[in-house]
């Protein structure tokens, strides 16, 4: 079935009429992407996407994740093992196997984002079933050798004005150096992230600080280390970098004299840090990481509470993003003080943060982020970039922080295809929300028309200084 | 008044329109109640109940705990002391009091149960009060007389397909066997619950695994203890038990060497453990249990979190289950990973995963149950088997872990009256939420139908193998 | 524009009527204030209030909290420093810059309270603009002026029936005595609030616990410091008190053996009192402070999970009370078992519970409440006093504990012209939950109409002993 124009609009009559209201001058805005996983070498070769399970089921964790939930092997699903072979490589089974479980993303996000690109991107208005499984392969595959179908083509068709990658501190970013020397009005931002070279528990640690510090052309040491940072967050600067990212276990801050962060790299350095010095190095580099902030205006994320690949076996065969990370309780409220106690007064500092924590949304963030200068609210974050936990988020937080301590929408997606659909999703959840406010009398109309353009469009490009 | 046919259904009439279609379909299915706290007596020796006190108020911690909650006290509802005496036999004034306080019920599902059972069993359609105290005292006890109303004929009056206890792992199962050899068609199925000869915290521990190895016959070794579970586990299996189901204060689980357990046996069974041991043990026989589900195919119920006899004096006075157990938080994600460790792949097992605590629903049990082989989700819980309590358990759920990691619905309770309305709360729930989804244009009505069924008959079947 | 009548119904036709007609029934009802923090000395001299920043900027944390977020320091708001000094005085500029700033607060509750006040307190129904600001400003500082605006008048115009303020346990109390003795027919009762004398770790600890027992004309010990309390509340019970309130860091509790207390206080009032000591005092307090109930019959208040002060350097330039005070999470199952297991079970005391942590709401407090003869659940607090906070309030109270173990609304404020703003926001809240139930038929009208009363008005006076 088509997709419905009035999909994810509230089913009352005078809130529906509203959100579609809104939602109609909002709808065409375009997208900004201020944090993504896209690669960079998309955009610079513009080679086309090569078959419908490459494109829509490997690489996306949501998708196998729920397979997989329900007996069906990573195997059977031609992931690749940790060499990087997949065992299946029948495309055109593994699409069938897909089509067979597709009623198991009933009510998901994942539904909403294939049927908006099947739809959108394809013209495909046919529910997926085992019957229609071939056919549908056929008419995706063929699409995607079309040149409408390039990755520049779509950039221009889903009015993408900016475009954030997410690149680890040693990339030498050649896609982005690529794509700005061949003078293609397309904006694809690099986004400096250096988790593997500030988390001592991550695999071969010392062997990576050393490559890095020898990249930047600093010395060995606690002072060169943090030069090595500057010297790596000009290199991104200079090529269109607008922000950092890091994705740590905890929110955890700290801010040790020099002389105690300069031992405590000395002990990390040398590989085996004990958990407590592995989680203090990460505390500190955020301050660290704040601070350089301060110097070169990045915009700093922090993703913390992801408990990364739960699932041994799973790890061991088929290595990490394979579904496997699973939420944990986090703290922001102690975690993020000697970050604050430091930098959180700096009006010209921001720092967005994002959580896997429900719970702490009305609790921490907002109380935080509604007195903090410098601290933002990101949007609601992977299992929660879904039409109820956006809503929650809006509840949750609106009240005590309101609209302009929150960044607008991030799709934090590396399936290229499903981004102008969950922009899509986010602004007509927004918009339901504010047709809400509208018809319980707690605004005008034309402040909620304000409201809504800002959340979709004014309010990223303004957080990440874009 | 009367039972309003639309109760419980969204009030917008497009909604309201759309759920009341999808529960046509479901109200008459078969119940499956595969988790409950019946007397398997009833079924066996097929007596009339007793009173209108012995069946709705003595029995119901919901209600007492109530009017506890207000000043009234135990005594003064009959409630017996542990020695098993009331101090109070005067059920006609017990029952006055209970309508002078009717009132406090208004908005708890309690009301919503005790109402359906007066009109769909005893024909009552007006609102309690001191007024017609008596005079429904009368109707009931009279009704409770007549054949329509032994537990048989109800059972089959609720359409009730199967029905499962709970029973110590050391019972007899004398009633299961009476009515397997009564030759009547209703199943009442055994489900294996050995947590009092597995939490040494419980008093008497020491002597109730020497007795629970000397029922079934083996050594009192740690090898021996583990073999008598599976004795017991082949007995309760012999009389159609399909389920174990464990209530631990905490979600911990362990997997011990064999000398480590065999040791840590050895401590617990000498008494007086400290309580990390304590905590262990039953950590580890989560997973030895997880072992013998794999082995024997019963599924494994894990009910945790529930700070039990909170009330000192009460506990003192009137023994466990007086409404004083309360709610923990409760950790999933680090608390299972060692059990999951060693089965969470496998899809030959099914765990079925319970909370007290909603805060994981959306933040540790759908993310674990959305990629986990082995997990499913217990419905809405205990304080929680509510219509809010329901309907968050879906919007918190449902985007991460879909319909079906879900497993229906489990009415957990000893009040056999109840047991329709809380089926018939659930279906109106579920309906509800899944008339908003082809309202939001989330899913087309097909599949609502589809998903309704499931909801109400299909995965309680499946997933606990009935 | 004008406040909407219907503001904060819900939009369905169906529900929205029922609202209004709840609200109809409930809207002119007194106020009853059992909880807040207006100053008594204004019911005592009866001055007319200064001038517009000083009545809606300065006092009010909600309002330059939000601003001071988004930049705008507290210094160019006239925000005393720690001394007591501004450095900005042009009360007509910091008006211009709270206008320019309105937008800020769109959805937030401060918006409601504040237009609530314009439209009924001075007749001025357009929205805030930088445009109107001079304008506006200048009608309310007139209208400031009359005799109409003066504390006394506003009491009978907001129908206040009966006002608690909140004061510190060695207050003389003057103001209050200067209102009885006025022969005034204003209720003002003032709250006993002892944290200074029982929080070690606050400044100047020993020599206010000096002060406190040389006031009482109590001996320094254990037992002098109890008695002083005695003295203390008799002293505040004589001017019409009916409360305690105990704002602490956590909700721990501990009942200590007299030797163990009185060491315990020997220990902390030597001042620098170790965190587990200082921590252990408070919980070992408010046991006695509810024995003490049991002997004067005072409410009992509890208040915790506040981060007093979060921010390290904007408590040092301007002192407590600056919007940097955040929630954290809150245990009360644990923490409150040494209290309730000694008074827990007396029906003739009232403690009333309040959290920051709503996570605790379902899981925690509404277990306890809907059990315990003792506790009662205060309305939901600070950052959830709003909209949507208090509807989750009851979703997730109701169920367990319904809606007599609950104790109606409290404002909680010294904002005094937003009093009967927030009064109204309750009201219109409840009657929009009481309106879904109504409509969804789990409760009569008849019942909704007498719970609607009970919540604006009778469980406040009842539960506060007003």
């Amino acid at each position: 079935m088509p997709l419905h124009p009035d999909r994810l609009f509230p089913a009352d009559p005078t809130v529906r009429g509203l959100a579609r209201e809104l939602y109609q001058s909002v709808k065409d805005l375009p997208i900004v992407s201020p944090h993504g996983h896209t690669e960079p070498r998309w955009y610079a070769e513009d080679a086309a996407f090569p078959d419908p399970v490459a494109l829509f089921i490997k690489p996306d964790h949501y998708i196998f994740r729920m397979l997989y939930s329900q007996g069906v092997s990573l195997e059977a699903l031609g992931i690749p093992d940790r060499d990087g072979n997949p065992k299946k490589t029948d495309d055109r089974a593994i699409w069938r196997l897909f089509a067979e479980n597709w009623f198991l993303f009933r009510s998901t996000p994942s539904r909403l984002w294939f049927e908006h690109s099947l739809e959108t991107v394809f013209g495909i208005t046919e529910r997926l079933t085992p019957l229609n499984a071939d056919r549908i392969y056929d008419q995706i595959a063929e699409a995607l050798q079309t040149p409408e179908l390039r990755p520049r083509a779509l950039y221009d068709r889903f009015r993408i004005e900016a475009i954030s990658t997410t690149d680890a501190a040693t990339d030498d970013l050649r896609y982005h150096d690529a794509v700005l020397a061949s003078g293609w009005h397309g904006r694809v931002l690099p986004a400096y992230r250096p988790d593997f070279v500030i988390d001592p528990e991550r695999e071969g640690f010392p062997q990576r600080v050393a490559e890095f510090v020898a990249l930047a052309g600093t010395p060995m040491s606690w002072a060169g280390y943090l030069d090595a940072h500057r010297v790596r967050r000009a290199y991104f600067k200079a090529r269109g970098a607008t922000s950092s990212d890091h994705g740590h276990p905890s929110a955890r801050t700290a801010n040790l004299s020099r002389g105690e962060a300069e031992a405590l790299f000395d002990r990390v350095v040398k590989g085996n840090p004990s958990p407590e010095d592995a989680e203090l190095f990460r505390a500190q580099m955020l301050t660290e990481m704040a601070r350089m902030s301060l110097e070169d205006g990045l915009v700093m994320q922090i993703h913390p509470g992801s408990f990364r690949n739960h699932n041994r076996d799973v790890f061991a065969a088929y290595g990490p993003d394979k579904g496997a990370d699973i939420p944990a309780r986090t703290d922001y409220v102690r975690a993020l003080k000697p970050l604050l106690d430091e930098v959180g007064n700096r009006s010209d500092l921001t720092i967005i943060l994002f959580t896997l924590d429900e719970t702490t949304y009305g609790r921490e963030l907002a109380p935080l982020a509604g007195h903090y200068p410098a601290l933002r609210l990101g949007p609601a974050w992977w299992f929660y970039d879904s039409p109820e936990g956006m809503l929650r988020y809006r509840q949750l937080v609106t009240e005590t922080a309101g609209f302009y301590n929150t960044v607008g929408f991030n799709d934090d997606t590396r399936a290229y295809l499903s981004i102008p659909a969950r922009h899509d999703v986010a602004r007509r959840v927004d918009c339901s929300y504010l047709a809400g406010q509208v018809a319980t009398h707690l605004m005008d109309l034309d402040e909620a028309h304000e409201v809504a353009s800002d959340l979709a469009y004014g309010l990223a490009k303004k957080a990440y200084r874009i």
